[in-house]
Parts: structure tokens; sequence; C-alpha cells
């Protein structure tokens, strides 16, 4: 199947499709979160988009919708904080409640299964809760649904990480930016990335505990928790490839 | 200037260009909504984004932000109604409070002026609302800030109408779908429309009233409330030209 | 039938009349908003009631509801904006959520049929989604329920404005405080009306954008956006006669 | 001084009033409500809007808001429970944000002082928290306001009690649709009384708790707590001079 | 039956307890608040926990929750007000949604009967509010649920009031950290009470009105409003006797 | 200092501690969840309970706020799932609200560090927002606040699993009601464990991804995900003593 992008059908066609409420539709949620002088804000938004189009390539059994760009607060752990010049985000409640919405409308068209695709760790818990709502809600109506959802770097396998990270990986906590998104964006949009801008830096290491307001010293001040150098394209194809994979078969 | 778009700039270039606060930040607010069975779903968002690019481009003032892609519901008398397939919107208050969000983050940066581009009438008053909300928060705190709103169909001048309709217009309210939309989405993204299956109807005529639920009755099956038999890509770019050029004049 | 106010009656002849559902509720919903130095802050709230209870009277069907008499924001180029003292307004979710229950609690009662009959422009998207809220909230518990929203100028019809602006009609959008609105209150509220006040200026003209915080320097510094000069009660009774009637003839 | 309504007035009328801030501006807040088969709807609108506008003819310092009509749900034991046909309520904090935000436009405008004239007993708790967030809200911009709240039976003294009531007082709590309510009534809106249909009871005894959902059983079939039988204008007349006397002196 | 406390049984015993529906959950809501000098912040949570745990062991129906420990802001006429040190309340919103979430959960697990068991006055608006939408809500699924709130106080009878206060009862309105509370925690909680820190003062006295902000010289001091000179832990006994034997005759 | 529990206080005493601002107050945040058949439904609510009253018996800087019982929803993968009798949570945004509220006023009072102590994991991005909220309306106001949030088994060392784990950690995502739990209740109450009760399982292995609603089959039936099998009451100190330690260095 060639067009898997909802909303560039036409809505015959797109009624078509889910009429029987058998089509699965995948919602890319990602942000707009600096990663490093080296990369465009947009890798969270770029990258589950991308595995869902191809994901929808492989199965019969999905469509894509529009993508979510602006997802919940950056956080210091995990995508360096939300103080940083570029880094766009809103509240958890606003999140939350835009993603069920969306959700929403999709399950009055018909569809009974969507899949929040998910591109920016701090986003998971506030997604959750919509997801949880909107299948409670409908639920109690006697509409059952199914709403999946799962973070690309799940599944990558410890096969994959020890290809990747010959001389160990230092966890998914401190990736931010580093080999891992750098090498699918240089796969997958390379004019977004500069690798003559990378900088390399040792892994971020922080305290047990999380202050508010986050405090900019943790961070390095280039913005990624890891270092970039070494990404290559390739990498970032056995990355991916191992994400569509593993994806696609939980749809077929 | 060539990049405008702020997704692709790295975080410390675009730190760099808004940290005086001069840049505005055009944000494109669309939705996703049927418009008949000859285009795309998206031409809302798609309108409003093109045209924040072009005026990027002519002026040096303003930055592109990420598209607000789903919208607020449909209507029956200005986008057919709210329940075809396809046409996938939020509630107001998700609307107001994401559109709210992402303008305040904005702020943060250090921007003091903020577009949002409309490419669906319906959006209106909740993100009017967001601006007026915000413009009173930050004023609050002796932060002066400015929200510019502005839907590019009200800079299309008589003179333009006259040319493209010479049979006579039979107004905005009707033209969900028509022969200017269609006209545009032909002049830059034609391969999202299909004329050979643009269905030629009368202008839709409605009651001076609405109703709850919504009445698909009301609503020519084909989903448009004008015909769009007649629209030519050349037709778009005359539009087009009109509104980059006077959106262009307020921003220089 | 001679008492049609809600309020006016006792809870028995109430639950009596609207036990069966064939009832329709009008809750008139307005604002308090200046209409110049020659006119009360009420017009918005006293025309619909006004009407209300005209159609309450020429038809059997209908009841009419106590007034919301604080609506949405003034906005500039539809009131003169939400900064003159004496527009005392609330915001969207203030007043959809308000709207919202009281139409509930009338449902709650047994009615199916309500009708909000608007006085304030702003008002229109809140109250809307208000009624597609409740719509949406009672079918899905399947009791159908019919909101109608209609707002009362968009029943003067092309024939009356051509009597009313003999001269040539500058349209609704800069009719606020002027010829319409001032003659009607004149007919129906001559005290609430001082023409020794009125203000000639003309039309106001406005950019085809709108600012926030508002700009009140677009706004005449009387208030009102077309001139009230030439208004007079017989115009009025005019403009009402039609409203009225054709009101009625949907409720019949 | 004659003119105490702020909707009457015209807003340089108005401005011109407020502008110092020494105005209080009293905003009474009721409900739509049974009172028993002999009275309307809606004494406990038309209660506090007569005290208001007595106390502004007393005093020089107070002007009149337009009264809010639907207040918070009717309690089993002070006003018979939600489930009367005729008694439209609405939820905590619908009530609770559209009275905030009302009394924020007045702050706005200049004012400083506001007055909640409570006429239903269950508003209370709601719009104290409304009156306690406004008065925070402003305060932390420094801006001080003071918002008063008053019930008008907190103003009738013992020795009026014991007039009213000279074979013993069984107390406010049962009060609803009774005595004191109907001779005010009878004094101030005589029409929409009807003593003929006045249903002698005795009043309502209650166990010390509530249940969620109410239970009809427990209230009077007629819908009051006690007995309106006895009421005379001549003691609603008392009851009033009392609670405006006492009122007036406050804001003197 | 030993084991009344939920949270210290396992789920599996508490599911066996729940799943009929049969047994009613006592949740204790109360507040930290001061209480004068002589006493603990947490009177309010205390005295509801200790009574509903009496009353699970009289009667074989009721299990008892987890408290909720912080409850609405205290008003000065009843707690002293909301700005005292160790007053620690939240808004009427933060209760009423978290109150009810809690219900619904247990409504989830079977249960179809609860108990609000109030300890703070203030929280009854709130509380109410939350037991009445959760009512409306499953009872709109066709799930009947019952929901009692109580307030331990209004469950001591005149005979003895007479006891506790010979001279004279001045009323539950200035009871705040009196006789009866300080009684009350003398008998269940002896080290939480320095009657040598008691401080010695007339009833308070308040106007029939209330401002915001809370105006602090109203209120005495100390904190309390009256006097706990005479409390003893047998005084406690002799009122706590009467809420659990009358509140277990409820529940049987 | 030997009273640490601020509930416990009289306010004066409480007022005098918490004036400068020097003193952090640590609030417990747990929630009510089944931990298999051989533990009590509160671990959640009495480890950081425990924790916070020996940190504030080690450091001469903190003081303890009651904890808070229930908290956001359990998921299946960290805490067995929301679908068990006796997991009884509430909402993200009542859960988010009301810990704000509580934080709101502890700040009011002075206090101008907080610690939000977490004992269950699903809590952390909620009560996370709500810290970041209540920092930045502080610091919007010019009062700087701090509040730290840590979950205590962020403190346990490698060292210390190791020895608690000889054979070998399967990580912490599984050890809801496993070893680390069981063996710290059975350190602390010992009485709310029953260890003949305790069910051996192999570590829960999930799916890489989420449903909603949850999938009870994925979920051991005892509703622990690793075994508590081999819990001691002496693994508990060790694990205690590590955390209070490395807390109690953090606020010196």
């Amino acid at each position: 199947m060639d067009n898997v992008k909802i909303e560039e059908m036409d809505w015959m066609t797109y009624r078509d499709l889910v009429k029987t409420g058998e089509k699965k539709i995948i919602i890319p949620v990602g942000a707009i979160e600096q990663h490093g002088p080296h990369m465009s804000l947009n890798p969270d938004v770029l990258i589950p988009e991308y595995i869902a189009k191809e994901v929808a390539k492989r199965t019969s059994s999905v469509l894509v919708a529009p993508a979510i760009s602006y997802g919940y607060k950056s956080q210091v752990k995990s995508g360096g904080g939300n103080f940083f010049p570029g880094t766009t985000c809103v509240s958890g409640s606003a999140l939350e409640n835009y993603v069920y919405d969306v959700m929403h409308a999709f399950v009055e068209h018909g569809c009974r299964e969507i899949v929040l695709l998910n591109g920016h760790f701090e986003n998971s818990a506030f997604i959750a809760e919509a997801a949880d709502r909107l299948a409670k809600h409908f639920g109690g109506k006697g509409i059952d649904i199914k709403v999946f959802m799962l973070s690309y770097w799940d599944f990558v396998g410890e096969e994959i990480i020890a290809k990747i990270f010959p001389e160990g990986f230092t966890g998914w906590a401190v990736e931010h930016g580093g080999i891992l998104e750098t090498s699918i964006m240089l796969c997958i949009h390379p004019k977004l990335v500069n690798m003559d801008k990378a900088v390399h830096i040792e892994p971020a290491v922080f305290p047990p505990y999380d202050v508010f307001p986050p405090e900019p010293s943790w961070v390095p001040s280039s913005g990624t928790l890891s270092s970039p150098v070494g990404s290559t394209a390739e990498k970032g194809g056995i990355i991916l490839e191992e994400c569509v994979t593993k994806i696609s078969n939980i749809f077929e």
C-alpha cells in the first residue's frame, strides 16, 4: 500500500479505509527540543514520524496521523531541561487533553485501535493518562478500544546496542542528543545534522534526585547528555531497521 | 535569509536569532478537516504554513514555528461539520490551552511578538482567547508582548475576488473546499488535489441559525460548501501573492 | 398563553408545562458592554430577552429562561474591545461551562429542545461549544436533545436593511452601538437611550487582523463602531418585527 | 442619588463614578429554585437585588451590578434538593469561575471593593472561594482589593425574629419557602406569590447527615421546608427594613 | 471483626470483603489547621479517623479508608482563617477532584456505599459536590451508588451539650479549638494536647458577613474561637460515645 | 531534635521553626496499591514516611508533613496495574493539583524549600509537574523557592544491590512487591507482612510497550512483579540505612 498518511488522503478514501475499525491509527507524538548544537530541534518529531511511515508500508493494518509536534516539558536528566532557547514545550495538562481529543476524534470515525508512537521520553506519563481516560470513557459506553503506547527506543535490543556501542553503553538515560538520536537523524535527515558542530562530552552524571526550578549547571553546556561524536548514518540505519521490524511485528 | 523554519535550526542558531526579542514567531494553526473528495485533509495546515514561509523569506523579521495541525471542531456552515470521517478536531479548551502553552514557551525564549496565522475559520475565537490571556498574563508581570492573529483569507481584496470570480462571489462563508482553497492547493501541492474527483454543486444555503448536534442533511454530500470546479493553479498563485504581499507588509 | 417567563412560575406549573419535553426553552445570552455614551450597558441582554418574550407570546411552544447577563470578552472589531470601563466580561471557559450547566439542568427537568438566543456576537463560539458538548453528552446516554443557537441580527433580511439604511449599509461588523441596536433600544427601552449624547462618527475601519492586547487607538473614542445618529424607535420596530416573525416561524 | 444600576448607565457615566475606586459594586448572586407551589422560582434573585438597590439608595458609596441568576445546586436540607423541576442550578466550579471572572472585570475598571450579596445559601462556599482567589490574585500584583460576602438573612436580629415568629422560630435551616422568604416576596413582588396555593406543613426534620444522590422522600412534597402560612407583606417589610438598614451601615 | 483499616489489609483479603458491594467504606476527611497553642494541627484528621475505627468495630458493615489529611481553606469564622502558619489547606477544586477520584476508585472495586466522615467544617460544600457528581456519574451508567456525608459534631445532641456546657453553649460556630475538640483530643490523643498552654478567651464575636482577604484582627490571637479551658478527657469520652453510637446506628 | 512531625506540633511552635525559611518540609507522597497477598496496601506511604522521619532525626534542617496517601494510577509494568481491588488511585490532574496546593500552603507559611519524597513510581511525572509550576509561579513573583523531588530507591547503590541480590538483580522495573519493598516492610512494619502468604514467581516479563485498557493477563496473578521470597528484615534495614544516610547528606 502506498499512501499511508491520513492527512494526504481525501475523506472518502479515508472513510473507506477506517469504517470497519480494523485499521490502526499511529499518532507520532514528539517535541520541539534542543538536541545539541549539531542538530535541529525536531528529532523527537521526525523519528517517530519516520518509523510510523515505515511500519505502515510494511503492514497493511496501520495508517499514519499527523504528528503532534509540541510535547511535554523537557526534564534535566532526560532532555537537558526546559530552559534552553528552542526547547518549546507545553504543560502536562495541555498535552494530555490535546492528545485525548485527537484520539477521541479518531474513535468517532470508527477506529478502534490507536497507537501513540512516542519520540520524547517526557511525554510518557501524560499521554498514557490520556490513553487510560479514553479507554475508560469509551469502555463505559460499551465501545471497546485499545490504545498502544510505545517509545521507539524500547525496541532496541541488547544485541544492537552492543553493535552500536562496542565500548559500552552508558544507558538510555543520557542518550539525549547522543549517538543514537544523531545516527538516526544522519540516516533519515542528514541535512538537519552538522557533525562539524558536534561537541564531545563525557556522559552527564546527575544526583539521584531532581530540583525545581531546574538547575542549568547540572547540564553540559552543549545541551546533549552524552557525546554525539562517532554517529553515522549506518548506525542509524541499523537502529531504525530494528525498531521498524519489531514494531511492525506487533501490528501484523 | 534562507532558513526560516525554527524546527530545522539548532538551538544556538535559534537562540542568537531571538535573544533580542525582535524576531516575530509565526505559528501556523490549522485543522485536519475534509475538503471534498478531490482534496486532502490538510489544506488548513499547508496553506498557512506555506504563507508563513513565504512571508519569512520576504522580510527579515519573522521565523516560522511548527504548525499546530489539529484545530477546533469543524462547524456545519463554515467547514461542513464535525461528523465527516477524516475531520479530526479537538475541543475549544484543549486547543486554547495547547496554543497558550506553545506561545508561552516562545515568550520564555525572549520572543515578544507572536503571529498566529490561522488556516481554519473555526479556530478563531479559541486562539484569540489564548492570545488575550497570554498578553494579560505577561503584561501583569511587566513583560509587554504582542500577539497578532490573522486569517489569510481576510487579506484577499475585492479586486482579486473579482478576478477569480468573474461571475460573482458567493461569499467566504461557503468557500469551504471551493475555488479559493482548491486553487491555492493546486498551486502549492498539486499532488494533493485530484480535479477528476471534484464535485460540482450549487453554493450551500443554510438557515440563519445553527443546531447541535449538527444536521448532516444541511451539508452537500461531497463535503464542500461550493463548487471547486474551475479551480486552477494560476488562480491560486494570484491569491497567494496577494496574501503574502499584504501580510509581509505588516511585518516589515 | 400569558406567562412565558419560567422564573415567574411556581415549580408545579413549570413542571406541568415541561414534562412532556415538547416545550422549547429559550435562554437569552447577552453581555454587559459599552454601547456608546448615548446608551446603557445592557442592550445585548435586553434585546434577546425582549425577542424571546415576543416569540413565546406568538407561539405555544416556547418558554423563556432567565437571561445570562455577563458574556464573553468584547472584541475590538465587533464590540469595541475589552478595555472600556463598563464592559464587564468573562473568559471563554467560564461562559462555556456556565451555559453548559444551565442547559444541563433544563434537560434534567425533561426539556429536550433548548434555544440559545444570542445578543452578543463574541459569545457565539463559546456557547456553540457548550451546545455541542451537551448534545454529545446526552446523546451518548441515549437522550437525544437539540440545541438551537441563533443571533437575532442574522434574521434581518436584505429588504429590511435597505429600508433602514437607504444610503447603504456598512455591514454588521461595525453595527456595534450604531443605528440597528440604538433603534431597537429606542423602541423597547427608550429611557435607556439619550440621543442627545449620540456621537456621529464615520464607520470604523480596521486592519484585516487582530492584536492582543487590543489596541484602543483602533476604536472610535465614543465606543460605537458606526454612527447612531438617525436611529428611531420606528426603525427599531421594523427590525424587531422581522426578527420576531422569522424566529417564531422556526418554532411553530 | 437616583440611578444605581450599573447596567442602565452609559459607560462614560459609569467610568466617572468608579474611576477613583471608591464606589463599592454590589453583585446580587441568587438561584432559580423551587420555593413551593405558592411562589415563583426567583426569590433568591429578586430579594438580594431589591436589598442591593435599597442599600444603594441610602448610601452614596455603592452601585448595583446585574444579578447572577443561576446559582449552585440546591441541597435537600436547605433548599429542598436539586431534583425538583424548576430548580435550575450549576456546578460549584462553573459558579466559582463565572463569579470570579465577573469580579475580575470590575477590578479592571478600577473598582477596589466588591460586595457579593447572596440570596441562596448553597452558593456560599463557592463564591467565597472565588472571592478568596481573587483577593489573592490581585494582592499578589500589589493591587489590594476587598470583597465582602454577605447573606441577607444573617442580618435579621433576634428581636425581629421574635416579632415575626411569636410562637417560636424553628431556625434558618428550614426557612426555605417559609414565612421569611414568602413575606419578603409579598412585600416586594406580590404578583409572584399566590397564598391560595400555600401548603401548610410541619417544619421538615432531617437526619444529621446528607446522602447523594439526594433522597426525595426526605423533603415535604410541596418543596418548602416549613410552612408559608401566616406570611404577610407587613412582616416582609419589617425584615427588609432590618436588613437594608444594617447592610447600609456597613457601607457608609 | 478486628481489622478494619483497608490500608493494613492485603489485597485479596480486601477483595473478598468488598466484592459483594455490601461493605461501606468510610473515608475520614480532615484538615491540617491550627487549633490554638495548646493543641496539635491534626484534630480534624484524628477525630474522624478515630470515630471511623470505632464505628467499624461496632458494626460489621464498614471498613475504614486512609484519611485525606489536607482539607479546604480554613475560614475566619469557623477555623480562624487561612493565614495562620500551620494551617495548610488546598483550594476547593483540588479537594473536590481528589476526593472524587478516591471515591471513584472504591466504586471500581465493587463498593456501592461510601461514607465521607468529615472533621473540618469548611470541607462540607466541596466534598458534597464531589459526592453529587459521583452519584450522578455512576447513576448515568446504571450503577447506583450512595454516598453518605456526615460531620461528627452534628450527632452531638442537646442533652450532651447541656452536660458538657452546664453554663451555656455558645454554639458550634465558635467551637474551633474550644472545649469540644480539646476534650476529644484529651481523650484520644492526650500527648497532643498541652493544657498548660491553653489560653482563656471570651467566645469570638464576628460581624454578620465575611471579607476577603480575611481580616486577622477579627480572630483571637491564640487562634481558637472559644476557650479550651475546662476541657477534660472525660468530657471528650462522653462526646465520642454519643457520636460513635449514633453513627453506628445508621450503618447497622 | 525530637519532634519532627508538623501535624503533631501546635501552630506557634511550628511558626517559630519555619519563619526564617530555613527548614525544609518533606512531604511523603505515596499510594494505596496492592503489593501481593503477603503485604498491606500501604508500603508506598509508610516507607517514605519512615525515611522522612529518620532523615529529620539525623539533620536539624527538615520537618515532616503529613503524607499524601492516594497517588497516581498504578501502571501494569511498575505496579501491576490499576484494576486490582485495593489499588485505590487518583487521576494525574487530581494528584498534580492537590500536591501543588499543599506545597503552595507551605510556601505561604514562609517555607522556601520543599522535598517531595516519593514512594510510588507512577507519581513521578505528575508531582514533578506540580513542582515545576509552583517554582515558576513563585519565581514570577520574586519569591525563589526550591522543590526537591526524590524517590527513595534511586539512592540504593550498586554495592547494596549486590549484597541484597547475590544471585543477580532483575531491575527496579519489576521490584514491585518483591524483595526490596518486602524487606523494608519487614524491618519497619513486620505486622503488615505475612511471609506465609508470599507467592514465589519468576520476574515478570513484559512487551516493550503499554496498552490501555491495561491487560490483566500480563501481570502475575499474585500482583507482585517479582518474588518476595527471601525477604528479611535485615535486608530491609540495610536498604533503609543506605537511603536515610544518603538523603540526609543532601539536606545537611
